[in-house]
């Protein structure tokens, strides 16, 4: 029999951005135990139409749930928590979470009619899970409680830090565990799964305190009215926001669903300060222009978002006039460029002044600067270094960093890579299929789909539509019928180049020998290369084609 | 009568990027007689599907087309060089280009197979074009031959600049000609009308010279192949990289199609030193890892670009080895984020060193930061500005900054304002029809065309086709046949759910009163929405439908 190992397997996060899923097994090969920690969500772009939300493939471990153990999610980002609510029933193991990042997932667990066995534990809880004993470790994150999970295993220990940095003074909750994390690092750490965000920058990532007081000086400068986008689950942010708005004799208002919906979270689990208020958007109208300040979702210019309505001058109570301040409390995210800029365009088309974190320190990332991760594997001490969280480009230089900073090998999964921590030296032992679902309606469809690929070729050429009315002795039994969808007007006006198709299919039936008018293979191959000799020479392109016979 | 005025007019490029179109006007609003400056593109992206470029609506100055003199190009960048092939037949006026530039023209139009009154004209030639008296000024900027035209009438004179930036040390071609500015100044300049794109950022944007030598220093410490990425177009990159090939003993091989078609017509108007080789991409490969060099397109990780295919070992005569270095001389244009970040990512899995502009100082802007802008402002001593070249938050930005520089006033137009430059202040005294148009396949669809409307509701949900033959008495004459196309699998396998679907139209056909059998409408409306009602319940989405009713 097999000998006992600890291993590592990212089925998410690692090679690609978003939608974390990381997998730890114990045990010999034949019989490991499983734990996942974190199971989230990417969002889509328009690469792939009509899906919304990316989630990771969780066929490898479905095929031995009996053996997953419990899933422990490190904090409430989208992407450690977004597939909790679709996979969680699939998994059907015990989800433990801290109270705020519980709270997230019970909505989402109500609004998607689903239950889990979810069980809220303490900021530096220690549970056993099998052969695992797991410590939640507090750090600093750009949500409230962030947790690292200290793993204890007869084999050895792994620190997996899920996602951090070292903010010295964050404007919400604690500052960064460091004592545990030194003892842990005493105690022996075998591995450090460790994030890589921001391993190409170097420095620290700044202080939230910095970013409040900086928004305080600039909000105290404004003379109208002020809005201020950021990203909801920035609790910290959107405290520093209130204080900042408080010392400047602004009320503040909530736009934005996930902003209602995060604030009142933080609330039921006394996170934001009770001294905290907000009033309506109806009554923010009757306030001055000076006294009011919107604290807004649709930084990354999200077209439905609260700011995104107000930009199109089509929200119910707000409106921006010249002179209004937008502030943007926020980075780019990559990909988010244009919808970012067109709205700012739209804004500043309105009149409004813009002041984004290019003008101003106003924002910080959440994920370590190299001077951070340097004070992390100080701290740690790990033998080894399991980079995740990242692209390739970000996984290959945290590998290098590491061994810079002292680790003696390290190795930068792939999804699907599975990789023995334990016993002896790291080492990628495997690869097991790891893949994408793609949230298509409500049809969590797999990598390479049939409906996204046809989507694709629709978005690009459009479809044409035949219908054939044939008789039993194969001859046409009633005019064709061509409809074209997706095509610019070609031709002397709608309705006539179809009618031209219409021609040009009838006649290629009729010049098929009378052996083969009655295979409907070769009256498809036959209308669809007349129909599209015509639209390639009039339109340049070749839309898809559908050819339904009717035997009459 | 009214009175004679100068009037501008942009119809492209003015709060969006790209697709320069810029019309000038002299007379009385009667009976003006136009230039135009630049008549250029922008490309597409997955928002508008199926559609390679755009290029601005001269709807309004095709109506009186007889009046336009010529069409003056400032140089060969695509955004003011790429809708001359396509629009150049439709204005149907003498065209006016430098050597370069018109090199480049020609090949287009040859590609296109069409044929225009092209003139090739001597940088720094002086020009009569009805009212207007033209003269090319020389700047530098990051293509050859880039000219600001400085524009006399009766009325008073106008600087349009094109794009530029101050290169004190430009790597190929003159420097700007700030003896000719400074003249125009002294004569004196009613209006500036003048580039925004760089504005928001502080200082100058910094000298081709430097980047040369920091890529001769980046390309001699490697051991390996090293390849360049970078814009075909920026000739004077293109030789400062083939100067420190040299340097390093490296031979340099181009990739990609534009590369060799630009360096092409360089070469043929004398453009590049005669000491400039090549070799072949099939020798390239015989040489020593350490003594070559490929120079490629695709540093915006378009996926046909010569370096996107080589990331993905889809080359037929390089490849990318471990320890192999690719340098990205090029910037991140807003919106490609994601593409370039892929491609960097692919290269990482094959072991390459990226170097970026983030790591090195290997890039700069063409256009002018402020420091430069504040020159030109200098030099030109302009009265009123008119910022162009730039989204809404560069021009209205570039507005506030002229006149910190000393105009008297400035107005930053929207594509379609009509605004007057003399006699008196500046005043928008217009609005005329602007717009784009989209190229689709072959066929230049207008904005709002119903095609890419459908083809993004294609993109999105898909299409069902619903074929019904009824005969004359209003009954069902064979089987319906529904075909979905863009939905995922659905229910019992590939078929079963279209057969679901058939017969749900059947039972809402057959529930019609005898009445309303043998109406269409009626029948479409009842396919309609049976299939609908199936899809939402199921897919939890509602394609297009197209309903065929066949009478037999």
């Amino acid at each position: 029999m097999s000998k006992d190992e600890l291993v590592f397997l990212p089925l998410g996060g690692s090679g690609e951005i978003g939608m974390n899923m990381n997998l730890y097994g114990y045990g010999p090969a034949s019989a490991r135990k499983w734990i996942m920690i974190d199971c989230g969500v990417t969002f889509a772009d328009l690469t792939t139409p009509g899906i919304d939300v990316i989630t990771p493939d969780p066929g490898y471990i479905l095929d031995m749930k009996e053996d997953l153990i419990g899933l422990f999610l490190t904090h409430a980002h989208e992407d450690h928590i977004g597939a909790v609510a679709r996979l969680g029933p699939l998994l059907d193991c015990p989800v433990y979470a801290t109270p705020f990042t519980a709270k997230l997932v019970e909505a989402k667990l109500e609004e998607a009619d689903v239950a889990i066995d979810l069980h809220v534990v303490d900021m530096g809880a220690r549970l056993k899970a099998g052969p695992f004993h797991l410590e939640y470790v507090t750090l600093t994150h750009s949500i409230p409680e962030p947790n690292a999970i200290a793993i204890r295993t007869a084999l050895g220990n792994v620190l997996h830090t899920g996602d951090w940095k070292i903010d010295p003074e964050p404007s919400l909750g604690p500052p960064t565990d460091a004592a545990r994390l030194s003892a842990f690092g005493e105690e022996g750490v075998h591995a450090i799964v460790c994030d890589s965000t921001n391993v190409l920058s170097p420095g620290v990532s700044g202080s939230e305190m910095r970013v409040q007081e900086n928004l305080a000086d600039l909000i105290a400068q404004q003379k109208k009215r002020v809005f201020v986008a950021t990203f909801a689950s920035n609790v910290g942010r959107v405290l520093s926001i209130c204080r900042a708005a408080g010392a400047a004799d602004r009320s503040v208002c909530l736009l934005g669903r996930s902003m209602l919906r995060i604030v009142a979270a933080a609330q039921a689990v006394d996170i934001l300060p009770s001294d905290i208020e907000f009033v309506e958007p109806r009554d923010a109208g009757y306030l001055p222009k000076e006294h009011i300040l919107y604290l807004c979702t649709g930084s990354q210019g999200e077209p439905r978002a609260a700011l995104s309505r107000i930009a199109r001058d089509d929200h119910p109570d707000i409106a921006i006039d010249e002179g209004d301040t937008v502030i943007f409390s926020s980075k780019v995210i990559p990909g988010n460029e244009r919808d970012i800029y067109n709205l700012q365009n739209a804004l500043v088309d309105l009149g409004a002044e813009i002041v984004t974190e290019r003008d101003a320190f106003i924002h910080v990332s959440g994920h370590p600067n190299q001077d951070e991760l340097r004070q992390m594997y100080e701290w740690a001490r790990p033998r080894y270094a399991i980079p995740v969280h990242g692209e390739a480009r970000h996984l290959e230089r945290h590998a290098e960093f590491a061994k810079e900073l002292g680790v003696e090998a390290s190795i930068s999964p792939r999804n699907g890579d599975l990789i023995r921590i334990a016993p002896g030296a790291i080492e990628a032992i495997d690869e097991v299929p790891a893949g994408r679902l793609y949230l298509d309606g409500k049809i969590l469809a797999p990598q390479g789909d049939k409906g996204l690929r046809e989507r694709k070729k629709l978005g690009w050429a459009g479809a044409a539509f035949v219908s054939i009315p044939m008789d039993a002795r194969g001859r046409l039994a009633g005019d064709v019928d061509v409809r074209l969808l997706g095509a610019p007007q070609l031709d002397a006006g709608d309705g006539a180049f179809e009618d031209r198709l219409a021609e040009a299919v009838e006649e290629a039936v009729g010049d098929l020998p009378p052996g083969k008018r009655k295979d409907e293979a070769a009256i498809d191959i036959a209308a669809t290369r007349a129909l599209r000799n015509l639209t390639t020479e009039h339109w340049g392109k070749r839309p898809m084609v559908v050819v339904s016979v009717l035997w009459t």
